[in-house]
């Protein structure tokens, strides 16, 4: 511990002791950073302070015991999730966030399924990223607001529940994010993972799989930073006992073909409908395999970790294959898609959205192809621009307390390495009047950019853990 | 000016763009500056982004495009003092700070007898280090608080002035100054430049000299970081249209013998009434030519400036050498000494004390040796642990609302290179109590290193300006 003995032989913590060693490159221990977020909590520590020690761990760095000590200190802050009560394994899932990233529509049902059990605390969309609560409530009279009870009542049920995150988990993580939020501070791998990780801590699940998004759509553009984030995340997950997965995976352009809320949703249920297919269902079979090879392989850990690497890694594929193999079972019998509807209807809509989306989801007045101007193959849909464009459209918020409208996005018919013939349908505008239907038009025929090599790029880039 | 354009076309500044421009190392330009500090002092932009803003200057720093800019918004937040009615060159002079530094007592009167008029606001002391105005308010009835009018008066009769700084001058320092000395950002070169010419500038001299010490005692420890801080306040200065210069001088021991209020006025008043001698009246000496050379050469310049560096450094030469002179004149003929009675006088104070010093300055009750256990060499004489042992004495202030006694304190008999005898005097202490002046005394003891090489060190390391 930092500071001077007092007479008394107590030692005196002083905050600018602490920032002053983070300034100046040294680590801070746990019981200082504890001492320092809860006093910045309770206001002993100055704003101005955090500020200047955040900005010292982001031009410092903070070691991989700084973020796991930080994420302890944002659970402490609050009440946790207690899922002890649930038959079977417990998992839950985070993505860092992108364009039409329906995912978690699509994992939770498929474990639900098979036989795990998801409680996933969710937020909503900021920028030129969607979310899941604001997905979810496109469907008609869908609740996402419950209480522990009602979620773990849902979630022994029917495998899988959807809510709103509460004010009462981390609480230190939005007080230190608002205030990272407008010093510049957001840039973090450490930042970023005790936010997430404390958030998942906090939830409760045996089992943690994590989607770390690369690319320019995503908050990491580059994929060191996303892989650094990726297994950080994963460390701090194992280290605090619990089973963890990540993958890092492409958001250069968007994941699926819809962006904006009720397009999500029917994308997501048109998908579970048919054969797995796209990059959208891949991305959701690796979580959900990660997750369900982590969730079961609990109790045969120690045997593995005895019979080395080799046989460790066979173990773990055949396992991967196996639950692979269910999960596709789940998917193409109509299983998870029968799951969904019955998650949806616990949580109070309709769960003939499962059935007839298009019906029962709201529409937008006005529906615009946007058609190509020469034949040529498609070189990139930038995920940031076209997320930003569904914004505009309404379908985003720019600022938190902005209303967003369910029905408007973007419908893209095309991805990276397509080739299309002039004339074709490259996308479909859904919005509210024609004015912005046409602007919205012309910067999609912009944007989405013609003349690449005709190679689909990688979706999946990198794996950890799951063998 | 960095921010998204409005669809006004009105650039907006944001505090979280200009933090991310620092953050990342970019020079922030003259007008964002300007906006960021208005912005804290008005309270539009949130002390943690100026805490992070400060911490993310201090690690990736400060052009010294930026430390002007810094100078001039910290002036433009207060008042000027106006010294043009002054007949005669106006000067100030401003130390960095440091243990048994009463250059100001010295330099102030020599240069008002050679004729230049100085109007010094000073501050107090804090820690290790002492104050100006906690050594005249010894003196019986001097007064510090003055007001505008009043300080022009005395600078006009007198030639020298010595009061205390007031809030109305650089506000946006004392707010920004605060900020850092709990945020660990005080420790940036800029920063302490801005810092300081803001205040001499807002002062309104035409000449300033700077003495940025170095060493243990000092606030810079090592020489390379106090000349670039001295280097910085004069270009500050100079680019602002003042005469500057600056020296760099040694503060490993204490520059005079005397560390205490009235001991140090003591040691002043029985400076000036001999020859010049030792290393206080050698930085003196240096301080005031300088100055003076300075304020003589404002309507040589151009010439000098075309007459060739050899040319310049002769003619500077010769200044200096006329100018030393001068003031050695001054200093032995008494005239100094009598100019600073006719301040002290001004000033409410009892001018007797420049005649019988210890009759009029408040003694302490109990007085002690400090005896050498062997001979030897001295080896050193630690300012910091020295200021701080007078400051546990009652001299100094750990906090800005401590009182002081101004009796109390150490005086030194012997400096660095001195050759003792077993049993020599190697400091007198003065103190409250028998308790403390016993553990002042055995501290002195432990802290008078013998052993050394018999060598003085050089006490002014470095001359800017001047010639």
């Amino acid at each position: 511990m930092r500071g001077a003995a007092r007479l008394t032989g107590a030692p005196v913590l002083r905050a600018v002791d602490v920032i002053g060693a983070k300034r100046d490159g040294a680590e801070i221990d746990a019981a200082e950073l504890a001492w320092l977020v809860t006093g910045f909590l309770d206001g002993s520590v100055t704003e101005g302070q955090m500020g200047a020690f955040l900005m010292a761990g982001v031009l410092r760095g903070f070691s991989r015991a700084e973020a796991r000590a930080l994420t302890d200190v944002l659970v402490a802050s609050g009440e946790q999730l207690d899922l002890s009560s649930l038959t079977g394994p417990t998992v839950d899932k985070h993505s860092t966030g992108g364009v039409s990233d329906a995912t978690t529509l699509l994992v939770a049902p498929l474990l639900a399924t098979a036989g795990a059990k998801l409680v996933k605390l969710s937020g909503r969309g900021l920028g030129h990223t969607g979310g899941t609560l604001d997905k979810l409530e496109s469907i008609p009279g869908f609740r996402t607001g419950l209480d522990p009870e009602e979620m773990l009542r849902i979630a022994e049920e029917v495998g899988c529940v959807v809510a709103a995150q509460t004010q009462r988990l981390v609480p230190a993580d939005k007080a230190l994010y608002a205030l990272r939020d407008v010093t510049g501070t957001v840039a973090s791998a450490a930042l970023i993972a005790s936010s997430v990780m404390s958030k998942k801590l906090a939830a409760g699940a045996g089992t943690i799989v994590l989607d770390v998004k690369t690319g320019g759509g995503a908050f990491m553009k580059e994929a060191a930073a996303a892989e650094e984030l990726a297994e950080l995340c994963v460390a701090i997950g194992r280290e605090a006992g619990r089973r963890c997965a990540a993958i890092v995976s492409a958001m250069d352009q968007p994941l699926g073909r819809a962006v904006g809320n009720a397009l999500e949703v029917a994308e997501a249920v048109e998908l579970l409908s048919a054969a797995p297919q796209g990059r959208l269902a891949e991305v959701v079979l690796e979580l959900a395999t990660l997750a369900l090879v982590e969730a079961r392989a609990g109790g045969e850990q120690a045997a593995v970790a005895g019979g080395g690497e080799r046989d460790a890694a066979a173990a773990g594929g055949g396992r991967a294959a196996a639950a692979a193999g269910e999960l596709r079972r789940a998917w193409t019998s109509g299983a998870a898609l029968e799951t969904l509807a019955r998650m949806i209807v616990a949580q109070g809509g309709d769960g003939s959205v499962c059935e007839r989306p298009r019906d029962v989801l709201p529409t937008a007045p006005v529906i615009r192809d946007v058609l190509a101007e020469e034949a040529g193959s498609v070189a990139a849909v930038p995920a940031l621009p076209v997320g930003e464009l569904a914004a505009v459209l309404g379908a985003g918020r720019s600022r938190q307390a902005d209303e967003i409208d369910p029905a408007v996005g973007i419908e893209l018919r095309v991805e990276v390495g397509d080739l299309v013939e002039a004339g074709a349908v490259l996308a479909v505008v859904h919005a509210r009047d024609e004015s912005v239907a046409q602007h919205a038009c012309e910067r999609l025929g912009q944007l989405v950019a013609l003349g690449g090599d005709g190679i689909a790029p990688a979706t999946v880039l990198r794996r950890m853990g799951g063998g």
